[in-house]
């Protein structure tokens, strides 16, 4: 390659490579691929120089670049060759592009690398935030040009191949595990020998991976899987690792929910039955490879194509998935087996139908109660990045809390239970069509309005006829709890009724509590009621999440916070409003509460498309301050204090349609400690 | 441990260890095990210091040593503490003894390190060379205090453990597969949280891995095993790791044997049976977990303990092994998919039922015909550390042959077939009470005698009895065709009866060719004779011996060797008399004919027992010369002018009974042409 420049190589030629601004001189007759590895500037190539793969595309300028203070003559890249013409004529080139690899500098040149040909593309994150995202997977195609076997220097087909990527990519050191070798030869024949593997160099001081191979060029993008194994559902993304773009998305029940509803239940299960643990494993295992198969459908692509996978899950759901008992995650000092991130085979934690070595990264744990899916929302929403002080809260069966600014970090968990979920809710049930999700109660009437999932229209429009009603969601019994106390049909401590005498037909007695009838479906159908014990469930989940967040920001030495960010599935749902007029979250304008939607789905979504953000929330969790609610007294007296239901009033008043009662202190926990605010709950 | 020296350390005090010489100066009140460290001495520890283990005994001395130029006062170390006293009291220490972690160096000292607390003990290997093999194995123990789990700072028992280990004995990086992790926390704690680890770094450049783990102390030995897996037997050892000690060995036959049995035949069933080569896979891991299983049960240790194993076998077996499809190694250019040695999970090649997470050697590969085995040979026969030319041929059912000094070392391997076992060979049998093993021809009288296998007694003595003789074994049918060609009943050309009218009754005409009876049992009895196809199939077996060993010889461009080493089962029961007379071997004097006995197998605990071992047969093996017979044009020449039987006579005359015949050339191939020595047999 250097051949053209001997008449001109007297002296080096100073190349400038944008928009990074990298600038060095190299001898004539540097290809520009070669350049910008010596000057450290990300230009892609797959083959490694062989101008096949078109990855390391350019464009070279002519002219005057006083920026740069250099003139740039026609001739500063030798003249398109043979391989480029054959390029060009093949597959076409956009005007003014060349291939890296084979234009060679011949003199004093800016080269303009477009963002299809940087290695490390950044992308603009669709969500809320719009945080910028580099892809920077950990799997990366080359194609290899491997010597043909030689049977006067009988190295294996493997060593050889090795031995072409440390030659050609300067990748040494390449393992492969037996699945991919048994491939190995019958592939490498296909394309005589001319292969494009599929190489994991996302471990951290590991070797590198030959995750699997296919015959000659592929030109086609890797994939790869973010799940979010809840205790309840498993989430997954199809993702395209080239770009980071959702090409299907699939959910599915977590199958151990046959060995118990919640987490401690599963734990019980492990205790009480030998081999319990195993069974939890092996079910969800199985779960993880029909939801792999079941994206890969959906996606429409090559299952062999997805080479990676990233895991966020709480500790329990992690221990179950690496088939380690999590018996000691159900007592203090709740110990980890293991907390720190880990590179496993995917096939190994049952995601099998994939690539044959592909890799799975399971985010840190932060402690024992706090996981990896916490991880995962304090990668996605970064509140070590910003001045102000943010309070991230993501419900499920637990509520994970973490506060923090670009100061210090904290986090913990708080056994909410399941309520917020509509479970243990007399007439709950999981958000899906027929559940209600919207209620207002009228305060002079008691009578209520309401919508349900999959209908657009309220309950007192016309249009809205006669469908099935079939429960309250999780965002519908926030709601149904926080418009009862506005409309004074509970009062503080909780109890239906008896603040003031209601007198309306809605509320029926039974036994000694009340109940409120929301929806009379009639006969054969169900009749949706908020029962006293419903208040009860509410307001221990209620304080559970409050109380958390108050130890947090006690540990911070706050009394308050400048935002409150809801995630998580029920995040998304959550009507601010009625979360602040229960008291579930401290007190902040309105407009400071933010959903942040999937961002433990989001996490794991930059996990896979990054090794930078690995490293990034693995040191993050190091930092992080780990605060055990269940070993805090004040947790305790902040959960007692916790458990009145605050506002008897809308606290926005511009939002607020009628007021009737008067306001009560807020969260001063005067007569909270009625209805079993002082037990403490086992976390679930 | 330094409190004891703060008012004298106003300078270092010098420290001699012995027998290593390694002196050096350290800081007054140094522990004497924290001083070997420094100096980089070879002294065990296990529990890293906490007076528990006692494998730190040293010995001081006290008085002059003029050699080492110092006086020892009597108080050069600290005197014995409480530590020492209590483990003196409990466990008992040799007059003389001191435990080096307990006691300080307070003055100019000499200290013993007895041959039992090195790590790396020498040991004398009880083969016929008698070299010194160094125990190095990749598995230590370790034992670790892990600090118990903190809520406040919630690292995962097994990063505790970790950093234990990186404090006390600074190996970090451990890294813990699935199946360990998941009996981490039930183990520790059984052990309040003090443990035994037992951790493996043997691999190359890979992380430090933990294989399993014990509550508390444990000070029973660990277990390796070297497994020799041929194409007909699979032969283990266990051995003790703490001084190479073999406690049990077993063998079975390989299971493969049903699918074909030669190699070339296994390689065929795969090719022709889609899954062939996986169920040949499947069977022989579960035979290496059969064989794990009764090696544990005949050395009555536990199976837990076992926390390593290396394998030898030649590159079809290993391949299968490995999962993987031999096809390539049926055929030219006989590609290995790969060839270096390999670190694996026992597990994963069927090695169960031993620690969780035992590792598993593979030695190197030499070429596409050369295999493991043939470099366990290598590494325990060290052709390179010595001066004269070696020539070491070890007979399968294929010949590795190697021929070497301290310039250079060559190996190929020869398809000799199966005849030299026994196998298609008329009355062949393989080594089993009834079989015959020696055989003696009267040249006058034609008439035989012979020893049976389980019979101490000739045939012709009365006590031999009447047992029943079976069949001839592999070294029976080299001796009686060699007596046969000395006893004139076979001629230079194979050819039974012709060279002259041999008129004897032990001449059975059958068709258009003889055969020579031995031994007829009478009714219901094997009538045992040696047919014109046996001698067919011994010629075409040496001549391929014969060939490979001048093919190297050609190569390295000498003409005779110095000395003749013959390994294997075969080789350790060969005559070498015979092995002359046949012209199996290139002719040397009688006495430099030795037999390294199962060489392989011997390489294979050499490796089990020793890293160092593994790294320099990995490094010796890119050094051998690999010569592939196949595409020698010389192999053929040589081939041809082999088949041949030179030797009339006994080429031994001080060993020779009665001399009838005149002899031929050696080796010239003037007739040798005839009975199929021009046919290229296809390796099997």
């Amino acid at each position: 390659m250097t051949d053209d420049a001997t008449d001109d190589a007297t002296h080096d030629a100073l190349v400038i490579f944008t928009p990074s601004g990298k600038r060095g001189r190299v001898p004539r007759g540097t290809t520009v691929l070669a350049a910008s590895r010596a000057l450290g500037v990300d230009l892609d190539s797959v083959c490694g120089g062989h101008g096949i793969c078109s990855k390391c595309q350019v464009t070279p300028g002519v002219g005057d670049f006083p920026k740069h203070g250099v003139h740039v003559a026609g001739d500063a890249l030798s003249a398109p060759n043979a391989v480029e013409a054959r390029y060009e004529r093949l597959r076409g080139l956009a005007p003014g592009r060349r291939l890296g690899c084979q234009a060679c500098v011949q003199g004093d040149v800016v080269i303009d690398v477009p963002p299809e040909s940087q290695l490390h593309k950044q992308v603009i994150r669709k969500s809320a935030t719009e945080r910028v995202m580099e892809m920077a997977p950990a799997t990366h195609v080359f194609y290899l040009d491997v010597p043909k076997p030689d049977m006067h220097a009988p190295e294996g087909d493997f060593e050889r191949l090795a031995s072409t990527l440390s030659k050609t990519f300067d990748i040494s050191n390449l393992h492969a595990d037996l699945e991919v070798t048994s491939e190995l030869q019958r592939i490498l024949r296909a394309g005589d020998f001319k292969v494009t593997a599929a190489v994991h160099q996302g471990g951290r001081g590991a070797a590198p991976r030959l995750v699997t191979l296919w015959p000659g060029l592929r030109e086609a993008p890797l994939y790869g899987l973010a799940i979010d194994l809840g205790s309840t559902t498993i989430a997954g993304h199809l993702v395209d690792l080239s770009d980071g773009q959702v090409l299907a998305s699939s959910g599915l029940m977590n199958p151990q929910i046959r060995f118990g509803e919640d987490l401690m239940s599963r734990v019980s299960y492990a205790m009480m039955n030998p081999g319990g643990a195993a069974e939890m494993t092996a079910a969800v295992r199985v779960a993880l490879g029909d939801l792999a198969a079941a994206l890969v459908a959906e996606a429409g692509i090559d299952a062999g194509a997805v080479v990676e996978a990233t895991l966020v899950c709480n500790p329990v759901m992690h221990h179950l998935l690496l088939g380690i008992d999590p018996v000691e995650l159900g007592q203090a000092p709740f110990a980890l087996a293991l907390g720190a991130a880990l590179d496993l085979s995917a096939r190994e934690i049952g995601l099998g139908g994939i690539a044959p070595d592909a890799r799975a990264y399971l985010l840190p744990l932060i402690a024992g109660h706090v996981g990896a899916d916490a991880a995962a929302v304090a990668l996605s929403e970064a509140p070590e990045l910003r001045e102000d002080l943010s309070l991230i809260v993501d419900v499920g069966t637990n509520a994970e809390i973490i506060l923090g600014n670009n100061q210090r970090v904290l986090a913990c968990s708080s056994p909410t239970g399941p309520a917020f979920e509509g479970a243990q809710i007399s007439s709950g049930q999981r958000a899906a069509p027929g559940a209600i999700e919207r209620i207002e109660i009228d305060p002079l009437t008691k009578a209520p309005r309401f919508r349900i999932i999959g209908n657009p229209h309220w309950s007192d429009d016309p249009a809205f006829g006669t469908p099935r009603v079939t429960g309250i969601c999780g965002s519908g019994i926030i709601e149904a709890v926080a418009e009862m106390r506005m409309a004074g049909i509970v009062d503080a401590s909780g109890l239906i009724g008896s603040a003031e005498q209601v007198g309306s037909d809605r509320l029926i007695a039974t036994g000694r509590t009340q109940e409120y009838l929301i929806h009379d479906g009639g006969a054969d159908r169900p009749r949706i009621t908020v029962t006293q014990g419903d208040i009860r469930a509410i307001q221990l989940a209620k304080a559970a999440l409050y109380a958390g967040a108050r130890l947090l920001m006690n540990e911070m030495g706050v009394e308050r916070v400048d935002r409150v960010v809801l995630a998580g599935a029920f995040g998304a749902h959550i009507s601010p409003k009625h979360a602040l007029v229960l008291g579930m979250i401290p007190d902040v304008p309105l407009e400071a509460v933010v959903s942040a939607g999937n961002a433990a789905g989001t996490g794991a979504r930059m996990a896979l498309c990054s090794v930078e953000a690995r490293r990034a929330i693995e040191a993050q969790v190091r930092r992080i301050t780990k605060v055990e609610t269940a070993i805090e007294p004040r947790f305790q007296e902040h959960f007692v204090a916790a458990s009145a239901l605050p506002h008897a009033t809308d606290p926005f008043p511009e939002l607020a349609r009628i007021v009737t009662l008067p306001e009560v202190a807020f969260n001063t926990g005067g007569d909270g400690g009625a209805g079993g605010g002082g037990r403490r709950r086992r976390r679930g």
